[in-house]
């Protein structure tokens, strides 16, 4: 009903995650999924929170496009202190990651691009999120129970550890998420 | 497991909100729902902040507990310049509360009590919460679709009106959903 400019329009999100594909159902907008393994390699010469957008971008441009539709993709990164923290590779690293993440502020960046055959447009989001000074216990439990080994900073805020750790966020919760949501549906209706 | 402090103890939840009853269950504790209606009028002079607080107090005392019993009650107030806005009667009364939100930032407060036959807490938290400018046809299409008159304020930050108004919260998100989880997992550790 909102998205008078998206009529004829087939809308594809390319995103594996459960978590955005309710967030852009949120909306009330129908679309499909696509998916695709890029190599998510990027210049040393761009700035750590440019690497969302960056491939955001590099993700939309691996798709070809038809005439009527428009490819949503993103990329969320975690960085503290500008320093990206990736998704760990085994119990160790995460455990690593989440004692740097406690007791201290960091930002969640998600990019997207949203791209026709016409035109493409990019945007990141910055979320800043605190938590409070987690246990050993606590964080031992988490990874344990949760297996964050998909999660760029070793966590889920919508999981057990973002409940009970995260003190307080500053902007939009759901791009902590995966999805600016707000921002999007605006930049969608704008298309 | 966190919780050795409750072991033997009874958790009741008393509150119908599926959402709170989600939110306490992703503490991984168990508990049992018991609910009860109370008479919600609060004396005058009490400060439009300490009426949800107030509120929580008073539904917990209400309640006869047994020994091994602690109950979690609360209570959510939605603030614009320090004024209550309740649950809407009507969809009139939706619509003029959702343009007052619109474009303007707001408190969402949540009072929560803790109480077993020997000890109470009670406690209040704040999120400040902004929305965009939102159009007529968006707050038609929300109140038209979501039915907002259960809702301080006529709206859920989880429903569609958040997917796409809500612009930045600062604070505790789930508190806007009506508990403040990280908060209350802390007191609860220490009760």
């Amino acid at each position: 009903m909102m998205f008078n400019n998206l009529t004829n329009k087939k809308i594809i999100l390319a995103s594996k995650s459960p978590r955005r594909q309710e967030l852009l159902k949120g909306l009330g907008l129908s679309f499909k999924i696509k998916t695709k393994e890029i190599n998510e390699d990027f210049p040393n010469s761009i700035d750590n929170s440019d690497v969302a957008a960056f491939l955001a971008k590099k993700k939309a441009e691996s798709f070809a496009l038809s005439n009527d539709e428009i490819i949503i993709t993103s990329d969320t990164t975690v960085l503290l202190t500008n320093r990206i923290l990736n998704k760990p590779q085994n119990t160790e690293e995460a455990l690593r990651m989440l004692q740097r993440l406690s007791g201290k502020t960091h930002e969640v960046c998600t990019g997207v691009c949203i791209k026709s055959i016409e035109k493409e447009i990019i945007f990141s989001e910055f979320t800043s999120v605190t938590f409070k000074l987690l246990s050993l216990d606590e964080i031992e439990y988490y990874i344990k129970h949760f297996q964050p080994y998909d999660k760029a900073g070793s966590y889920g805020i919508q999981e057990w550890i973002g409940f009970i750790g995260v003190e307080k966020i500053e902007g939009c919760y759901y791009n902590v998420m995966g999805l600016p949501i707000s921002k999007l549906y605006q930049k969608l209706l704008e298309f």
